[in-house]
């Protein structure tokens, strides 16, 4: 059983529930807009971006937005769109103020002319902490279902 | 950088947020059952649903329940169901109360005794005025991944 | 025109859609999981899964947790993952205190190796009731699209 899988555990409360979830929807605009240095501001200096689609985990906002910038440029160079999907958002709050979120994420693919289909699906654990107001990502791990 | 993708702008706040999904969630509701007249109603007087699928936007409400009687009677005629999903809904607030949103779109599409799929991925972006205590829709435009 | 389709509707209020936003979030990373006790404490005692697809109603959570446990057996044996999204809530409360909400919900189906696909694009029906300060579900109504 994992950890932030459980109905007993604290909810981290409503107003916060919806806040991070405008937060990850402002965040996959970036992305998908391919916005490489506004996506990686959403990263702690620091964050770490880990996918057991890669051997290693990305570390940094330099690397972070560089691998953003490579996938724009490849997704562009194809002709395909890609939309980020979020959903079944659980929040957990730490003592520290830190967040724990747990959720499962899409990847939709769209070729110019051709037909949307599911490129990915996954599950994402964050740990997300507020800086100057703001959350930021300090860590997060994909979990693709197809690997 | 479209406007309306930024971290660094206002939100809406959680209440906010969660009551535009709620909004949402009926109107698709509506559209899906073919209300048409409760699905024009959630637009203003003078709403208007602009498209790249289309040489015009639709405007009045009149011309917006006609399109969804047009479109539900096809759907009928098909045996198909269409299932509206909004998500990563990105609430900003004006000055005078006017919100505007960004989310994605995507229309479901089940024959009977068939298998779903993805039939359009969108991007939509609404202006919202409350009239009355009720959200409505004055201006909603939507462009088609695939165009 | 559904009981549970309509703008004038008194709204649950922000709060409680958050709320319900993640018990469903966590009840479904359950279900996914194959947590199948975890997933019945979801019900009441005596709740009542009802489907469509089904030719009677599941009763009682050790019946519920059963139904898991038999397709989360035959999902590892065919080496596939199945992850519940739903979407579009919406929130009606009664006077007692209980909630009546309308979703669509749907099933994506990943094989190892394989392409995700949308396995069921369903609409569902749930009487929630708060025992102890938790939600729990009384009853569920699902709906596949395609029967």
């Amino acid at each position: 059983v994992s950890a932030t899988v459980g109905i007993d555990q604290a909810t981290a409360g409503p107003q916060l529930h919806a806040e991070v979830q405008d937060f990850y929807a402002r965040q996959m605009h970036m992305i998908d807009s391919g916005h490489a240095e506004a996506w990686a501001a959403t990263f702690t200096e620091d964050g770490i971006f880990a996918a057991n689609a890669y051997p290693q985990p990305t570390v940094g906002r330099a690397a972070i937005a560089q691998a953003v910038r490579a996938t724009a440029a490849q997704l562009t160079a194809e002709g395909v769109v890609h939309r980020h999907w979020f959903g079944m958002l659980a929040v957990y709050p730490e003592n520290d103020g830190t967040l724990r979120t747990r959720y499962y994420a899409l990847v939709i693919r769209t070729p110019k002319g051709g037909q949307p289909v599911i490129h990915r699906c996954t599950v994402a654990e964050d740990e997300l902490v507020r800086q100057q107001g703001v959350w930021q990502v300090r860590r997060r791990n994909v979990t693709r279902d197809d690997l």
